[in-house]
C-alpha cells in the first residue's frame, strides 16, 4: 500500500500531443487482452526533447538508442513507444537489433521517421524480447491515440507499481498558458528484473533543445535523483522531455525559469509518487540537508542517510536513533565538520554541534519516528547549500518481496 | 547463529605479553560481576606498534588519543586498554577527557607511563560514560595480568557477538619461531551503538614500526576492510598490532613477506569470523573479482556487489539473480566494459562476456544459491588486479534485530 498517497486529479492533455496503448502480452502470451502493456506518445508536430539516462554502466538498448536520437535529432522528436514486460536487457547482440525493431514499429504506427523516435523498456532482464507480439499490435496503439489517454499510457507502463503515477501542471508565462504533463513508473529498486524508473514529461511550453538538455539534468538532480528506497539504479532508467511549443509555431521563451520551477515541482510529485509505492516503504521520509559546502555534497550526505540500511531500519521501527544518523553522514566521504553538526526530526532538536542537545528527550524523538511522515534536518554548518532527498524506510515486507518472489 | 563456524584452537601466549579482565559494570552497574568487561593487555618490554582506524568521520575518543599515541610512542608502546558497554562517543568535550582519564586508570595499573598505553572502546553511543567504574576495577583487571589469559580477552571485548573471536599462527622465519594472536569483535554494523568492530594483534616477530604501519594498512585493505555486513562502519573502529620482539633483543627482520603472509591469513580468519557472526546472516558468501584495472577497483566492484540490498536479499532468498549481480556491478562507478563481464557461481558459469552463458540452467544456479556457503566470481577482464570480499545475505532477522532492538 503507498504511503499516504493521496488521490491524483486526471492528467490534463497537452497541446500537440496524442497517446495510445495496447495490449500485448509482452511479458506472457496469457496477459494480451488482460492489461495494457504497450504505449505510443505522438506529437501532430516536430517536438524539441531531452532525456537523462541511467547512471548504471549495464545500458539497456532503449537507453543507448535514445541518446543516439537525441544526439541528431534532439529538434524533431515525435514519438515515444515505451513497452512494460520485458527490459530487452542482458540480451547480448540481439538487444540492439531488437531496439530498433521496437522503434521502427512505433515509426510505422505512428507514421513517423524512425531516426525521430524515442524508446523505453522496462520489465525483465535476460529473457528473449518478444518482439514479434509488440509488432502485432502496435497499431491497436496507434488507432487508440487520443490527446486525453494519459491516465492509460501510465497504467501501460506499470510493472510492480501498486497505483500508476502522473502528475499535471498549468503555468502562465507572458500572458500564455502552457500545460505539462508528466507519467513516470517505479517503485524504488524493488527487482531489477522489474523495477526500471520511467518518467515522460510532455509540454507546449517553447523551448529549444539546447536548453531543455541541461534543465532536464538540473531537475533530475532535484527529483528523481534525489529519491532512495534502496540505492540501486536499474540497466533502462529514463527520462524523456518532450516540447511541442515550437513545432506548434510559438516563439521560444525568453525567460524559462518559471518552466524549469514548475518541471521541478512535477519531477518531485513524480519523484515522490514513486518513493510512497517503494515495496516494503511504510513511511515517507524526507532529508533536509543545509549548510553544505556544495550542492553536491548535501545531496551525497543525503542519500548516505537515506540509503543506510541501519538508518531504514530504524526508521522502520519508530527508533529515534541520532548515532545511526549521524554514523550515516560520517560514512558519506564528505568532508564535514563533527562539531558544526546539528541535527532535528521535525521541529524537534535532537543533535547540536557536536553535542546531544541537553533539552533532548528520546520518547520525543520516538514520538515524532512513530509518525509515518516526517522530516530529518541536518544543517552542516559548512556553507550555504541545500539538498532535500525523499526516502522510506526498510521493512520486513522488502526481505520478503525480495528474497522470496522471483519472476 | 553464526554460519559454518568451526570450533576454534586456543589462542597462543606471545612472548612478552600479559593479559587481564575485569567486572566494571560498564553498560550498567547491574552487569557487574555477570561479564568481564575491561581488558589489559601488557607488554613486559617496549612495543613497536601500528594502527588503523574506522574512516568514518565521527571518530570517538579512543581513535583520537590512538593516533596521537602512535604519532609520539609507536615504538614504545606498553599496553592497550579496552571496554565494552560504552563506546565513549558524541559526548562532546568530555569524551576527551574520559578517554585521557581511561588511558591514564590503565598506565597506572600496569605500572607503565600513560603516553606508551593505547585504548579502545565499544558499546553505547551518547550515554556519558562511567570512567568511575573503570577506575574502580582496573586494579582487579592488572592482578589477573598471565600470558594465557587471550581467550578471556577475546571474551571481554564483545558486545553483542555470539562468540568470542580469536586466532593464533606460529611462523618459522631464518630458523626462529614466531607466534601472532589476535582477537576481534563485531558482528556487523548491527547497531552503531554497540557494533564496533575491534581488533588486537601481538606478537613477538621483531618488526620496526615504520615497517608495521604501512604493512597493517595493506593487511586491513585485505581483511577488515573486504567484508561487509551492510556497508556502514563505526565511529570506533580500531586494528591495533603490537611487537614485542625488538624489544626482547631480536634483531629486527629483514624480510617481513612471510611475516606478513601470516599476518594477512590471520586477519582474515578473524574478519570471516565477524561475517559468520553478522546479525540475521545465515549465509556466508565470497565474492571474488578478477581481470580488474586495479586492485582498488576489484575491492571497489567487490564491496558494491557485496553491500547491495538487492544482491543480498538474493542471497537469502536463494535466488540466482545474476541481474542483480551484474547490476551492482553496474553501479559501483568502477569503469568496466560490459561486454567484457564474466560471471560464475562456484563452479558454474553464468554469464561470459556480456551475454548469459547458452548452458547456463536457473535450476543449477538456485542449487548453489541454496548452500549456507558459495562462492561468487567476477572476471572484468579489464586487466589483472585481484581482490576477494566476504559477506553475508541480508534476512527478515536482520530487520528484525536493527528496527525491533534498541539499547
Amino acid at each position: 500500500m503507498p504511503v499516504n498517497q493521496p488521490e491524483l486529479s486526471p492528467p490534463l492533455p497537452v497541446p500537440g500531443f496524442r497517446v495510445g496503448t495496447a495490449s500485448c502480452g509482452v511479458k506472457s502470451p496469457a496477459l494480451k487482452g488482460k492489461r495494457q502493456d504497450l504505449t505510443l506518445i505522438v506529437s501532430d508536430v516536430d517536438c524539441h526533447a531531452a532525456g537523462v539516462f541511467t547512471r548504471n554502466r549495464f545500458r539497456a538498448a532503449c537507453v543507448r538508442w535514445g541518446e543516439k536520437t537525441l544526439a541528431s535529432h534532439a529538434e524533431q522528436v515525435r514519438a515515444i513507444v515505451a513497452n512494460a514486460g520485458n527490459a530487452n536487457a542482458g540480451l547480448g547482440e540481439m538487444e540492439t537489433v531488437w531496439g530498433k525493431q521496437l522503434i521502427e514499429a512505433g515509426a510505422d504506427a505512428a507514421g513517423v521517421d524512425a531516426a525521430c523516435v524515442l524508446s523505453a523498456s522496462t520489465g525483465v532482464i535476460g529473457t528473449p524480447f518478444p518482439i514479434e507480439r509488440i509488432q502485432a499490435n502496435m497499431f491497436e496503439a496507434a488507432d487508440s491515440l487520443t490527446a486525453d489517454n494519459w491516465e492509460a499510457a501510465a497504467n501501460a507502463i506499470r510493472t510492480t507499481d501498486t497505483f500508476a503515477k502522473w502528475s499535471s501542471a498549468q503555468i502562465e508565462i507572458d500572458g500564455n498558458s502552457y500545460t505539462l504533463t508528466g507519467i513516470a513508473k517505479g517503485s524504488g529498486m524493488i527487482h531489477p528484473n522489474m523495477a526500471t524508473m520511467l518518467g515522460f514529461v510532455a509540454t507546449d511550453a517553447p523551448i529549444a533543445a539546447a536548453v531543455l538538455q541541461p534543465m532536464l539534468k538540473r531537475v533530475a538532480n532535484r527529483s528523481f535523483n534525489c529519491i532512495s528506497v534502496d540505492g540501486d539504479t536499474s540497466t533502462n532508467d529514463t527520462l524523456y522531455l518532450l516540447s511541442s511549443g515550437i513545432g506548434l509555431g510559438h516563439a521560444p521563451l525568453s525567460d524559462t525559469a518559471l518552466f524549469e520551477q514548475a518541471l521541478t515541482n512535477l519531477c518531485i510529485e513524480l519523484a515522490q509518487q514513486i518513493v510512497r509505492d517503494g515495496e516494503g516503504v511504510s513511511k515517507f521520509v524526507t532529508i533536509e540537508v543545509t549548510g553544505a559546502a556544495s550542492e553536491a555534497d548535501a545531496r551525497t550526505v543525503g542519500r548516505a542517510v537515506a540509503v543506510s540500511p541501519l538508518v531504514k531500519t530504524a526508521f522502520a521501527g519508530s527508533d529515534a536513533n541520532w548515532g545511526r544518523i549521524l554514523s550515516a553522514v560520517g560514512n558519506s566521504g564528505v568532508a564535514i565538520d563533527t562539531n558544526a553538526i546539528t541535527l532535528s526530526a521535525d521541529d524537534l532538536l535532537m543533535f547540536e554541534k557536536g553535542n546531544l542537545h541537553p533539552d533532548y528527550r528520546d520518547d520525543e524523538g520516538m514520538a515524532i519516528f512513530a509518525n509515518d511522515e516526517f522530516t530529518i534536518s541536518l544543517d552542516l554548518g559548512m556553507g550555504d547549500a541545500s539538498a532535500t532527498i525523499w526516502t522510506g524506510d526498510l521493512t520486513h515486507e522488502y526481505i520478503v518481496i525480495n528474497a522470496e518472489y522471483r519472476t
